[in-house]
């Protein structure tokens, strides 16, 4: 159920019956030069409608700009201060306790999100507020991305190319795969930019010239309905398990 | 030119020749038992997006989720503290000068937000950073609402109404429309609650059992479309005088 | 009650008994050529003494200084940030419900302030802690101020004129009244600032050269005292109705 | 000069000659059975503007509550939190620098205030907006106060006693002086709370059962008269002294 | 017992039988030619490291950096700004309440934390959550300090300067002894920095050309062995009043 | 060299040649039944200190205290909310640069930590007051513990406890190593609670009830000392890195 779409005495009987929420956030920034800047409140979003109409759960409009300041070298990135995200989040999440919700699953598709929706979650769950978790959908199923590709990267690579190409194929400039494989980088590792154990960088452009990593060139649409087929069943299967528990269960436990 | 569809080299252009955004945001919050939560994002969008397509400014995503409180009474509606959101757009509006944009027009549909897109234009205009305007479509056309309705209604009213049957007929229940002015009440004056020249309420709740106001009935998509055109218009006409200031006019005056 | 001259075992049967204050509030800015700067903060104080000593309900010191950054250009104004400003009546006004005190009227002389109030009213509400409204003379008796002027002018106008020469005739500046009109404007539309539906204006002197609109030679001493009187007496009903309230039917609504 | 009595026009001259203002800053909070809550705050009035009319310098409206979190088990003690009181003396001080000022004395007459007007005189200095100190009248006259009284008592004791005798002796219960010296506590030293080093106690009421320390008996409007003269003399050396200074020279130091 | 050291299995019968902390908190700032900067936490560590051996309550780890801008144009001074130092000790103290603690020392050798831990204090103490008393050695032995010394200085003196031979021998450099005295001023008073009542400088700097005051060449290990011994017994009677004392006998007062 | 046990003008030398600072940051918190809650800032200390030492680069005091809300159900566990911490050594660290250090190095050794060291990395770096990195010991030989033990433990397992054996024999329960590992879990992986994507566990005592991780028996001392100077080793380069970068080489990139 989209909450967005419904008129309010429509709701009722949801939120009498039920007390979890997906809430999408992703970011607006650079993807390389063959995605789209919304390359991660798209997939956010998409998982996020996606596992609502399969259970039933309700599924909120989506939180479309995030943490992102180490992409803002490349044309259009929009961000916002990691404070303010995190009390925007916060925000919004224990005012939908209001209601009776009082466990949320962030669908989240942009990794600079990750940690600050974790300390969101901390705050919530330590306030007796809520139970929130956050949701990664290339963490669900790493073997198979894995599988499915040969050099992944962790920002613009094949498994985003992949996903877009399944889900907004039309935003995709497919001839610049190459471009974006030859402008990149591998890897992290492959920068040497984690100089004795340190990461001695902050912006994406401190590490690749044209904003990407991995190898786009592997990816289709077809491993992209893959992967979303795939984490999807692990997204709704987190679904169901969190709607199971009791919520004392979700709550600190005490001092030993 | 949205810039959530574009990837980065292609927006590089746009930054080097223009320096305007379009922001929209809105609410997700109760509209009566004839529209749905997501009205005032929906309108929002639907104006930058078509300022934006034919004048070809750039059109951020929408912050979605906007200062409710006073409609939390209704199920579903959802918000964010005021300083929160104020400090939201303030981060994501002056990031949006890293990239040169100096001046922005804030697509506001709602309400609920106007005083504080303003005390954030202030901040960032008082700072040199950027000049940006809150601008709401109905302010835009008053003489046009006027002409169409017999009883506006500031909250859920046939002018609403009539955009959303416009832009989404699928998300209005036009069975309820009578329900919806039965249920409601003609104006904020009716109700009595401004008393000695004080308003002694806070939540829509206050004024107006089933959250609305004024007379839903006299609402059609054809007024839906006219207002749009006409709105539209006049939102082009402000982007048009604002991308042709000096950005030194547009700062404030000096001490006399 | 005027709490500030009153030693402390001489307030006990005050707030054993009653549970209301008005709290004036009011800014220290230009109010063009023939007005103190003084203006606002002079007037709310009057009317919150003036209805105290009619009631006997408590009335606390004045808050000199408001929300005016947008007068600044012109000499003298003083100010705090917004954000501030909230912070500090919150945290007196919160203050005083130790001593029992759960229902307050800001009287408050200066349009700048009011949506700060409104939205300090809001927080003390939501929060358990006080019901509190926000309230400006001139708002209570729109009808007798258009009677009595031809061109009202929201800042250092008539009606504020007539105000001060009632009031403290021995600061204001009769023989600048002609300048007063003659070097600002007649009101905000005139200005033709208002574009599209838009405000693109922040500053008073966006508007106007002298800091102040209207038609200042109108203005008697004999209409101050009139609109001081009729709006004492809309204060006072306000008062009285406020202390008949139960505090449970001031506090916020249940969720429907 | 008083700022809140001029036009705008009329205080163009003082900014443009001169740039220090006199900021009044006192509380309202219990002085005793004998003494009225305003007393601080009349006090730091009386010198601010006793010093403004001698000397031309000019004075701002008064700060009329401050830090007194201490005193509020007493009927009608009205405080703001430390940190918002401090950024509320913060953003009046720092606006006061744009039209010039950039020097600034605290006239203070409540010892709560003391150091928070000296951290937010750190902020000032260190980030080069302004120079400020912190002046409160006893202080200057030590000397004098010692030899006046036999039990001086930091709070509602015979000198703040004796300054409201001189300057509103109708605000005083005379009838109520012997009581306030029996049912106070001559000194905190006599109260056995400092122990080991330690201050054990936070509250007046901690100390003293009726709020106030020393010997109110021994006060005369004729002292107060004397204090009074005495210390705006060192209140005008002071702003004398300060007004002379280069700028550049009240800046902080270079490092070594 | 000192926290750091114990591994948590072996804490639990403190944390039952026991609610008092000792938490030492210093500053790392210069203390003239002769003193090293950690003069401040490591005689904050030594008294409260002692009086827990002495007595067995829990100390906790040392917060080593403090308010120390006033010093900072000397070479090597750290410090926090104040609203973080709070901030800081605030989240550790309440922290500790987690674990049944409801009394706190705050074992304290910087002046300049002194006002800052009143507050935090404060805070602990309004909100019912814990006791906390700031104590200094030198203030719980004045006449000893007195007695040993012709000349303190408040910083860099004699008695920090015994107090550090004592205690660390190998950190002071004495054959500067004399410089320190020669390059320094004997006291506050000495400099004229305080003029009409009002203390005209806020650094180090402003008052003494090497940071420190009073007459070092008085100091001897021998002294500082006394002033260890007498403030240790101070401290000890302290906790063991405060660990007699019945909590809600140390809560806030009621209203009168 | 150490700051804290040098006088200020023995410090000058060293900001006019150099400016790189290591400071040191940990934890107190459990670390299971056989290491002490210092665990992490002892470490952070001994390497902070060692490489100083070996360099002559400046090494701080250590930061004790800590981001380890996740482990408070232990008995002992001190900790500061994640905002306060980050602004607390954002304060210092900024504070720094007045004495010219521009680069900074973050020994850490808390794994909560990390997150937190980078915001406040990005915060100095964006502004342009420095450049700071984080380091943690074991990230910079990974492969080293890899060979040396069977099954690490992120927290209180083998790794941390061969370094306190080395470092602290004496802090270390040996004779509780068995129960270390039989009271614990071997790795977060074990738990379960990672589910279907998601963490699903906040604090520690969700996953172990002893509150460690790993195989604790297979630690020694020698061990120990192998990974502490293999692991100096690398901190010692990575100084010698960062001290050979130009200054602007280390700010972030221009736009694109």
């Amino acid at each position: 159920m989209y909450l967005a779409d419904e008129a309010w005495p429509d709701l009722e009987t949801y939120f009498e019956e039920e007390s979890l929420a997906l809430v999408p956030l992703g970011s607006t920034e650079q993807h390389g030069p063959h995605l789209p800047e919304g390359t991660d409140h798209l997939i956010a979003e998409a998982f996020a409608r996606e596992v609502a109409d399969r259970t039933g759960y309700l599924c909120t409009p989506t939180v479309n700009i995030g943490v992102s300041p180490h992409h803002r070298q490349f044309w259009g990135t929009m961000w916002v201060d990691a404070p303010v995200f995190r009390d925007y989040v916060e925000s919004l999440a224990r005012n939908l306790t209001y209601h009776g919700i009082d466990r949320i699953v962030f669908v989240n598709a942009h990794g600079g999100n990750v940690q600050h929706l974790r300390e969101v979650g901390r705050r919530l769950r330590d306030a007796g507020d809520a139970y929130a978790v956050e949701w990664m959908w290339d963490d669900a199923i790493p073997d198979l991305v894995d599988d499915l590709f040969e050099q992944n990267g962790p920002h613009g690579g094949p498994k985003e190319t992949a996903m877009i190409q399944y889900l907004h194929e039309e935003l995709v400039h497919e001839d610049r795969l190459d471009d974006a494989k030859e402008g990149g980088v591998p890897s992290v590792a492959a920068t040497g930019n984690v100089r004795h154990g340190s990461r001695t960088f902050y912006d994406a452009i401190d590490n690749t010239d044209n904003g990407v990593l991995g190898d786009q060139t592997d990816a289709t649409a077809e491993k992209g309905e893959q992967l979303f087929d795939a984490a999807s069943d692990q997204l709704e299967q987190l679904c169901e398990w969190l709607a199971n528990q009791e919520f004392e269960a979700l709550l600190p436990k005490e001092h030993v």
